[in-house]
């Protein structure tokens, strides 16, 4: 463990993936199959998933797994923290040498799955957390994902390329401000049987 | 929306109950229905469900109906927000003046259920917000249902009832701190057919 910020480039993701459906397994791991995950470090465990790289292949894997497993037409959901920057992140379990290009965009980019999204962001160390906050919100707006917000997060609906690319500018856009260690969390949903209340 | 902290009795959570079933509609309605929310406000959408009210009315109806929902044996996944004293809270929704009896304590206290849980606390607007956070690790060590610090994350195993309380203790030790916004993240997991690796 190091105890300085000197593992900024570090970004990482801790998610799990819930097909709500009894071969959830075999959804899952046909998923993993199906995603190139080389330029990330991985591992995961009986609860979830830790990806960490830079910053744009922790995105393309998360938004790949989850792609790959919403295409199958069941309910499901990933949520997932993002973190970058924490005091107390270690500098290991990481592959920052890769080089930028996306291995997963091509593929995910033509498969079309409406989404539903509900995310936080916490600027940590910081007592101007809120407009960071705020400011995220109106890029979300701009981008014409925004739905509302509700108690403690903010609702992203459409395309799931179009939703994870506001996620990741609004992630991106937090990391831009005062605070070094941004933490974003999302619960994403595909093909649920529920309506879509209070939009 | 009011923009001062006048709301700071309120806790609110939003959670969503995953069963990895092709009955999982069956199995979080039926969970629903054997636990009293009378004490608390309610409202589900098609993501996720926001409780709030008293801190231990939320922490009794979260908890009970994680519990309802994993004694079906069904490999079953609660993730979870809490939050206190977010700056951007309404002053509405919110039932205050109920008294302190929880009223699912008795039932969920029966149930034994074995759980594995990842979880994270984000003490707001605050430089020292790591000292929060190292202290209420400290206070999971000495309760016994700490087992390591993983990625983004605390790892807790145990009994659901045990696990619960130290979750409930630090959420209420964090809030005793100088930040007057506290947020934790939990995922809770039972009955999951992965072995329990990286213990």
């Amino acid at each position: 463990m190091s105890n300085f910020c000197g593992t900024s480039e570090i970004t990482g993701a801790r998610f799990s993936i819930y097909p709500m459906a009894d071969n959830f397994v075999e959804i899952i791991l046909t998923a993993l199959e199906e995603v190139d995950t080389s330029k990330v470090w991985m591992e995961t465990d009986d609860v979830s998933t830790c990806v960490r790289g830079r910053s744009e292949h922790v995105f393309d894997v998360v938004k790949a797994i989850f792609l790959a497993s919403a295409k199958t037409g069941n309910h499901v959901v990933l949520q997932a923290t993002f973190s970058n920057g924490c005091p107390g992140d270690s500098a290991g379990d990481v592959y920052l040498t890769e080089s930028p290009e996306r291995v997963n965009e091509e593929k995910s980019s033509q498969i079309n799955q409406e989404v539903a999204v509900q995310f936080a962001l916490y600027p940590m160390g910081i007592p101007s957390y809120m407009n960071v906050i705020v400011d995220q919100v109106k890029l979300a707006e701009k981008q014409g994902t925004f739905t509302k917000g509700v108690h403690y997060a903010s609702r992203l609906d459409g395309d799931a390329n179009a939703v994870f690319q506001t996620l990741e500018d609004a992630f991106g856009g937090a990391h831009d401000s005062d605070s070094t260690h941004i933490v974003m969390t999302m619960v994403i949903s595909a093909n649920s049987p529920s309506k879509k209340g209070n939009r």
